[in-house]
């Protein structure tokens, strides 16, 4: 399974590709951020990053993207932005037939770390372990985008197999 | 000035095309309510809103979209739907190079009724007289619009004199 893991963001837009299924080792594909400048107007950071993550779709094709999911404790502002970056990641994944992941940070620190509760340099530490990497991908969204598609692909086998359970259990349901 | 009108919203896109100039009689050329259903996945949900937006703007060539802003004070599971939305209508605008202006839902009311606390009914029925209408535009959402869109024509001139003041005053602060 290839994720793109997207760690939405007006100013950084953190990307990362890795690819492999649960229980083998991973390996990482590609890293990196899309930025774009605070000063412009939204509307021609929103197309930037639809640009960039086109970019990144047409390169590495993959079959699933990851988007961390918005939550509101953060500052308002701050989760507008990553709301309006969130929705351009999720449409270009749609326009294409990819399925969209979302994943809570709490539920990217605990695949990755055993904590929920984890630090960033822990969640970086860990994401250059488990992809062998000489050193941590900076800045920080980078790595978060990274750990977002290593929990995705060890997330995605428990999902299928309860999406399966509630599908047979809706089937068994509807013939008596 | 043609404007389109947006109220943001992943259930109800209310969209409105109002054309005119401050100080007279206004026209609608168009109003109505993109609609995608509450149980969709996210992604098809903003694909149906990006398509949309998109035969609006192919069927009325707005010169300008006014968007409501978003805010906090509502429910935090709207407010990620409306940021969204309006991420989608703000992306369909700039790739197309048209100005996308924001406002207020209390400007907007201010600027149809002279109440920035006026409720949905009065709103209504002011959109209604101002676009000598036979009814109020239904649902809310599309009245809201279309409100967006006069407002816009009405606020337009003094902020294009604010723009130019301040252009004005950075040249001359430049060349001593």
């Amino acid at each position: 399974m290839r994720v793109l893991g997207v760690d939405p963001g007006l100013t950084r837009c953190g990307v990362g590709v890795v690819e492999g299924v649960a229980g083998r080792p991973l390996t990482m594909l590609g890293v990196g951020v899309v930025r774009t400048p605070a000063d412009a107007e939204l509307g021609h950071r929103l197309v930037a990053i639809e640009q960039g993550i086109e970019q990144w779709m047409d390169e590495h094709k993959p079959e699933c993207v990851a988007v961390e999911r918005v939550f509101s404790q953060h500052n308002v502002r701050t989760v507008m932005g990553t709301a309006q970056a969130s929705a351009i990641a999720t449409l270009c994944a749609a326009r294409r037939g990819i399925p969209v992941a979302l994943h809570t940070p709490s539920e990217v620190k605990a695949a990755v770390t055993g904590s929920g509760r984890a630090d960033k340099a822990q969640v970086g530490a860990m994401v250059t372990r488990l992809l062998r990497l000489d050193a941590p991908p900076k800045p920080a969204d980078a790595a978060d985008a990274l750990a977002l598609a290593i929990c995705h692909i060890w997330r995605a086998p428990a999902q299928n197999r309860l999406q399966q359970a509630v599908a047979l259990h809706a089937s068994k349901g509807r013939t008596p």
